[in-house]
């Protein structure tokens, strides 16, 4: 029984409800952000607020929460789940419009939510997915957008692929909710415009630096067939190693050594926060 | 005091709620429609429908609900409204995801709202408009996504313009609500690929064919404001003249013939219903 805290007020998630009149759902003019607790910590904090309050401004929403105030409804949330993590997922939108359309004061949801447990075997065997041609409006806000996603699901059941991965006219760009790398002579590579910048990401960039030589640059979607190897990072991705894209096995259709590595170092910065 | 149908259920609109994982809100995942009724009767309804159904196909949310039985919700809703016309909504989204992103059964809401009454002299006056290079994802679907029109609002209201115009690349395509026609030497234009195929452009399409040239063509940006008349339909905006783009006067900046006489026809049209 998770709880919700929405425009001031907490209730279980369940009873938590929203207007018809709501933007977010109305008009598509929301947008989110979502991470997990470690230790009963929120990881990486600090990065997520800031990358929240930017999605707000470059999408013009206002945002009146301070972060100490954040910082007291997330121990709230955290407290009620009787979890030992939780994840957290705050959304933003334009608020409730009587005339359909124009904003009026935004609407602030915090959800606290069960954890999602991916298996250790699908870290260690990797996942397939597939690429579409497709550029996100406004990469660099984490919008709500993801209504291309979810068209594409009978797709990705039929070719068994578990996620997307986004290209422009041939550029890679990202997957659909998460970030892209590819491993080539042991110079790990990973697209930097026309992104969101995960704080995954990030973290994982940090943790390979002092090892290896990583290059923030434009790929071609060629590349990644080619490469050793190729893994995704989100928050419950971790480090998730690609094995298979568009039906061409990746690094022989084996988890790679980097990654392993890199999934390593995330694990143990994680398990000390 | 409108009312709603949603998933089965009539009752106050203002007390119709959604659940904050219903995938329109959480993901973008919804599309709609939006009509009225002229003399009590939803106007070109058998349109409206096929498109809307052809939105849900193209976006792969399964729609179960019949022509008919959507007939009778559209007659008890009208009914319960206690007004002479009101406009319909038809919004229908990937269902509640308990876990966030996967598509469970669809929501299907149907709201009745106020018709909303633009003034006559707005209609003989124009209004201002500004461009936006711009590309609607998958624009044939009439989705809910309207975040790029928000997050202009504060532009709009600086600028004293009412709406946006949209290019890809100098390429007209269309308004954030409505299409786009221009007049140049007695002949009608209107861009005829990239956009969502509005129902009062189809009937104004039709209204014109007798008596005018009418040509559905790829149209440059630069056309525009060379023209002679330039006008927008859409359900509420009708047959709506366009004197100012960008701060460039259309028509020495008045209502042209072309854009009196088809608003006429439209009226007589929608009157007769």
């Amino acid at each position: 029984m998770n709880y919700s805290w929405y425009n001031g007020k907490i209730d279980l998630t369940e009873n938590t409800r929203i207007n018809t009149d709501d933007l977010g759902f109305l008009r598509g003019y929301g947008l989110f952000d979502y991470f997990r607790t470690y230790n009963g910590k929120p990881f990486q904090w600090d990065w997520y607020w800031e990358r929240f309050n930017n999605s707000a401004k470059l999408l013009r929403i206002p945002l009146s929460l301070k972060k100490r105030e954040a910082e007291v409804i997330l121990k709230e949330l955290f407290a009620l789940s009787k979890l030992d993590e939780v994840a957290f997922r705050f959304l933003l939108t334009g608020g409730n419009a009587p005339d359909s359309s124009t904003m009026t004061a935004p609407n602030l949801l915090v959800r606290a939510e069960n954890v999602p447990v991916l298996s250790s075997e699908l870290f260690e065997r990797g996942i397939s997915i597939i690429t579409e041609n497709y550029t996100r409006d406004i990469p660099e806000i984490k919008s709500t957008d993801y209504k291309r996603l979810l068209s594409l699901q009978t797709v990705l059941q039929e070719k068994e692929a578990k996620d997307v991965l986004y290209h422009t006219k041939g550029q890679l760009t990202e997957m659909s909710r998460s970030n892209i790398f590819l491993v080539k002579n042991g110079i790990i590579k990973t697209p930097k415009k026309g992104i969101l910048k995960g704080i995954t990401r990030r973290t994982v960039l940090e943790l390979a630096k002092p090892d290896f030589e990583v290059l923030e640059t434009n790929i071609q979607l060629e590349e990644i067939f080619e490469a050793d190897e190729v893994f995704t990072t989100s928050t419950n991705k971790k480090v998730m190693s690609i094995i298979k894209i568009d039906d061409i096995m990746i690094g022989g259709g084996l988890t790679g050594e980097v990654s392993k590595i890199l999934l390593s170092r995330f694990n143990a910065l994680a398990g000390s926060w």
